[in-house]
């Protein structure tokens, strides 16, 4: 059902590709962020369009069909570089940078601009959500190996303001295809957003 | 807590930013796309990565300070512009445009492309719950007033494509200050991911 894609690049041709194509998805997302919060007149706004649409068409000229996919090297590096949570070409990501402790946790510091917003100054409840999915999704998987969201419940202790943020995620219990992991996110004053997941191991991957 | 601002707009006003504004997201929504699925050469790239930061530079010579926030005219329309999942001025917004029915069910129909995946050509778990989040609390709001998720459950019955997707919510019960509300994303084959809320009238709206 879910194709993986393996291709046979070396770690080299990898960070070629990367540093082609990063550099044009973070000037994407400060293009998203003006997007939101320009007041510049209506004849400029249609000349910037005008550039965009053109920008578009030149990088659609040679395209993949449909979405990116997830890459794996045959040494098992993997390039979920479309990601909505963590794609380095995906500027909708903010992108999250996941670190794994030795214990198993699993944690990132991001920053949360105009683009994610719900309530006025505040991050979107289900941004919170998506942020935290990911984060619970990593934890649950510490051998690398993807396992997917059984059910997950978020629980809002206050509004979460835009801005930086943290957010990290533990295993607390293993029941045979189901990994229990619980986490948060938090901003300087403490945890504002908290969460619990169950993660299935997919059938492909039991034993 | 919450600042929404109340502008003094007319709807023709209204409606003649939306018309400058609006346009430029759509086409940013169409390069975040491109973004992510060009092939194109390393020279190409570095040209249309000049172009858009010379496009961000025009669009940010004059911006308000900060996020977009929830702008309210004094005959109560309301302004998400910004808002990450509903907002017309928002390209990371797909955006969600949520109908309402006589008897108080929200529904939207949608689509999902590259921007929004997770596993390979299916959606990410978190833009799932982010959806879910957002159509459940328009749901938990049939008198236009907000109400904040205070925990939502998201059940992942399969892996939901990416493509053409539907949302419906609606309330099951109304305890106080808490309104439940269920709802579900589904493909057309059927359901893919469920969810239910607890919604919270916050402290200024309460009798």
């Amino acid at each position: 059902m879910l194709e993986f894609t393996v291709e046979d690049l070396s770690a080299e041709e990898i960070a070629r590709m990367q540093a082609i194509y990063e550099p044009l998805a973070i000037s994407v997302r400060q293009l998203v962020d003006a997007t939101i919060r320009s007041e510049v007149d209506a004849e400029t706004v249609a000349a910037v369009k005008a550039d965009i649409d053109a920008a578009t068409a030149r990088l659609r000229s040679k395209q993949i069909d449909g979405a990116f996919g997830v890459r794996r090297t045959p040494s098992g590096q993997s390039m979920s570089w479309g990601n909505a949570v963590i794609g380095l070409r995906n500027p909708i990501a903010p992108p999250l940078v996941i670190h794994r402790d030795d214990d198993g946790r699993r944690w990132c510091d991001f920053h949360l601009g105009a683009a994610y917003e719900g309530p006025p100054g505040h991050v979107h409840g289900g941004v919170s959500a998506l942020v935290l999915d990911h984060v619970l999704g990593e934890a649950a998987s510490p051998d690398g190996k993807p396992r997917f969201t059984g059910s997950i419940t978020v629980r809002y202790l206050r509004a979460c303001p835009l801005g930086p943020l943290h957010s990290e995620a533990q295993i607390t219990r293993v029941d045979g295809v189901k990994t229990f992991v619980s986490g948060y996110i938090s901003d300087v004053e403490g945890i504002t957003v908290e969460a619990e997941g169950v993660f299935i191991t997919p059938r492909w991957l039991r034993d």
